[in-house]
């Protein structure tokens, strides 16, 4: 595509650092699924951030790494408690039922969050054979509207799942846009704040493909070779994911790429903001921006500068910014859109 | 890795004409799960070896496009006939299982070929209730002993599906190779030859990562989109695998690989029937051999050239030769064995 | 227990001309697995109430009826409509996610019933592959609340699966009760109002153990006993299955039985509505009711007429009446009710 | 059917004396899901048989109590060694791999046993994450072939499985033929041999329906009840499972059952042995006899007295004697096979 869309941060390509990582790592013969420097150096990478007590297993997309973390953590007559918007719930056909035997339990929501009340109430006859046994708590951070958890509210759900013996699972495909936008370090609001298995995404961040399940308590992680490999997730020439996490966790690159597509939102937002017919229905706090547009504008909107409509009933659109999204883009877009709105530009 | 090694195919690296393919597809946005024209493109170059007639979906890996491609011909009720040494029996964990919820049926294998009259004989109780009903076939090409089957032992099995109204599944992880051995277009041994679903490998063939299912009767695809999400095995940035396939699809680079790497195994051959302390146990059809060597030997030999022990117990050892196995590590393998078994070389 | 409760229907024992078929079919050898004249002539009655083109399978109990029934229907990437409070969502672990792979879609209810605009809301994303696709409607008749689907809600239901080409599901394991609350013949309300697969109970009905399957379009059941046998619910002495549904469906035992416990019910009804303190929460319609009790008096009043709580928070609680709760059980019940409330009974 | 027949043991009916307890148990109400003094009764009886440390759970059939059993023992990526013949393996439909995900690997048996050397040859890559880890050793006891294990070969095996840190199953559907043939109590062939879980038949045994489930260190059944009911296997009016069971510990009468077929059985082994055309194929240990038969009088022989061919292309065929089986009935059919081999009787 000529122009940049705004539709995903997976229409994007792979950051001109990541793949020169790829480039250097096809050098000789390495140990195939995971028995090569760069798998070792890039796990070393991950303890860096995240501490030394952590066990890493890369996978190949976000729904296996959602769905093999989520199995390591129940059984099959266990429940998973999380958004009716979350990504394992509306984004993932049915692998999460199919591969755990889980049921997903939804809690409504209008922001992309769950909260520890509504997350109580899900939390029903323990220990009554008939019904599905709740055992995790998933979010996503960032959420499915591109908010993002301040460290009290993960905490707050981090003391339910303790409360009830529950564990706490994240779906991190955006966790450096949630860092950028905490300004915080990872820990501190993964771990740190009583995770206990974390997705963490590469993909949406410039890489060209895997993802990490991170365990921060090892004994979880205790069969999860076996799992990864039965989920159809394990790559034989591994150092090429290797050594793209080992780039990206290197010399800031996951930080410059998620500060990057952030800002861009910020002044998406801006350009936005200066049209009165248009609302921004969330909180902009990462990379993405919910807005509801005059319906008639938007196929003629959509031609230069692609997006999805994320609601067709009230026009609400998303429109994502990535690692290479640039000023010039949103401003050319941002005047397309008012002169949609004024009427000089031929609305046909 | 310093020097090559014989361990396996996938110790080899990305060719250069792939990784050249893939910087070149990394260039501003593309339409994500397989909305780009890198994937139309690869698709098209399927038809031109395959014909119009099919239908071709990109998974991650081997046992992915395996168990996917299984998926879509069974019931949970069905079997699976195969042989013992199928990949899908014992490197698959048991994600054939899990994923299908079929029984695999085994036939002991001498040559990693499975034959009509043993696969008859497995074919019991039709229509019994109680009993897993047998509804595909499945072969691998080249065999897990690299082993070829010609066409008419293609043809014979074909027939034996069709009598019994079964599907007839080809595992072709290593399918260049084969063609190479065959010395025949794709076409002659799989859909010509009564195959109905194939999975065509390309990362044991120069890819990073990337294999392909493709349907020879369309009409076995109409639910393989779900199948394939469900399945984890969707990509996003799917432009990526579509530029592999497209690369290695043109210009003969297939060829050219697979025909290096099966001429390398010949050379391999030659060097170790100099040595008659060597017992060379299965036919050399394509690109691995599998030889008895003196064992007190074998570690020593591992050190610069590293391949796998196949059978503790009888000191077999499996050698495989890739794209990128040059003429100077086969010599200097031949050598460094020769020396070992003169004992001209310390062997501790 | 030496008086009968409220407990469950499932609590009273066989009705006596059931226990006596059974004890007539013990004669000598039968063939098994559904080879034998008691089972053929259950079939053939289930033939004379609901036509002859019904196919019926028998299953141990209601939990495997209904996910086997529903298996018939669906891949494992397929969705499931059913209301919030349905049988398969929460009293059935998550033997519906695991056996089926599919998602259960919910819709919150307050009646017990799902209405026509509710379910369209949830039929979302037809052909996205990233997304569970909707392929059933699941009600139950009788409701979770003891309430009763008109034969017009049935057809709008039925409706809306046409329209979207969805299978329409019922779980019947209070469905004379329905029709005894409807006054309507079995096929009224079933087959020609729309349904495609009926779970009809049996056992919450007077007898043992028995639940039959009943497929309105022959061709669902093609697979159906491979499936049946795999989910481990094909009874080997089915003879004693047969025979009780043979006499359960003569001489309208089903209907006496069905039309006691509804009376016992309305009769119930009244005593509870003698007292002010008590809040009638649902529609009388079938065998249950459900009302609010002031919540001290629950303890003393459970000790000699067991009932369950079925909601703790707001002290609502469930009766159910059964073929042999006797009029004076339920004066006797509504007598120490309203001592209780009148604090003639030391309430401790 | 007017005469019994040698075709199963689940052809016959139910024992007088389990019927009898039927009946009593049909009194008043009890409560559901196994709340009910019969089932604790009964489970009390288990433990006079097999010592207070262990867990008893009912299920339907003897499917559902092996495939939950193994449930409980296993995680999906684990295999489970036994015998060809098992009747996990050919006649429980796929419904092992369903639902516990695993790979069941066979031994190929002559006379239905499985031996030490033959298991320790399957039990492969330990801990090799690309293959099915073995997690279960399973054995029939009576075997497929009506033959018994001694305690030594027991013992032997269990020996194997603690060597690998393997669990031990033992599929006992026909468990009183075994202790009857052994003339040892259970405990001595079971726990005490080192059975860790074990299938305890009913059904075949006399029942109407009814396995349990014997865990013989408790903790492996921790999660059992959610297992059982996620398997469908859970009966609502378990007090007529409860009550079966009790009665079947009490006065003998599994002795006295499986006493008479046994007994049944080795007069039916005398009358054949009377005619040197009738080769009898394994040591008749229990309650079945298998024998080759001259394949033409086969059909005439079934009329009166069904029985099955276990092979048809060496006209072996199976005769299973059970409780109710008469020496009548076998003098009769001894006389009608002489008269046929004889062509005394007209063969057509």
């Amino acid at each position: 595509m000529k122009t940049k869309t705004f539709a995903s941060d997976n229409y994007a390509g792979v950051h001109p650092e990541i793949m020169e990582a790829l480039v250097l790592a096809n050098q000789g013969h390495s140990g195939s699924y995971g028995g090569d420097v760069y798998t070792e150096r890039a796990i070393q990478k991950f303890k860096e951030y995240f501490g030394n007590d952590i066990e890493v297993y890369f996978a190949y997309n976000g729904t296996g790494a959602n769905v093999l973390g989520l199995s390591a953590l129940t059984h099959s007559y266990n429940s998973i408690v999380c958004s009716d918007l979350a990504h394992i719930n509306v984004d993932e056909s049915t692998a999460p039922e199919k591969f755990t035997g889980c049921k997903l339990i939804t809690i409504p929501t209008t922001d992309g969050k769950i909260y520890p009340e509504d997350i109580e109430d899900k939390i029903q006859r323990i220990d009554d054979q008939h019904h599905p046994q709740v055992k995790v708590i998933s979010i996503s951070q960032t959420t499915e509207y591109a908010t993002v958890y301040t460290i009290e509210e993960i905490q707050a759900i981090a003391s339910v799942a303790k409360k009830y013996n529950l564990f706490f699972h994240m779906d991190g495909s955006r966790l450096a846009n949630a860092a950028v936008s905490l300004n915080k370090s990872f820990r501190e609001f993964t771990c740190d704040a009583g995770v206990d298995v974390l997705s963490f995404g590469g993909t949406k961040n410039g890489m060209m493909f895997g993802e990490a399940v991170v365990f921060f308590k090892p004994d979880l992680a205790r069969n999860f070779k076996f799992i990864r490999k039965q989920g159809m997730q394990l790559h034989s020439k591994m150092r090429f994911i290797g050594a793209q996490f080992e780039a990206l966790l290197s010399e800031d690159l996951w930080l410059r790429n998620a500060s990057h597509a952030n800002r861009m939102a910020r002044i998406l937002e801006n350009e936005l903001r200066k049209s009165p017919e248009v609302t921004i229905t969330q909180a902009v706090n990462a990379n993405g921006i919910f807005a509801i547009l005059p319906e008639g504008i938007i196929p003629r909107l959509q031609e230069e500068h692609f997006f999805y409509v994320w609601n067709d009933k009230t026009s609400e659109v998303r429109l994502m910014c990535s690692f290479d999204t640039t000023e010039d883009e949103i401003y050319n877009f941002g005047e397309k859109l008012r002169k949609l709105l004024q009427g000089t530009e031929p609305n046909a």
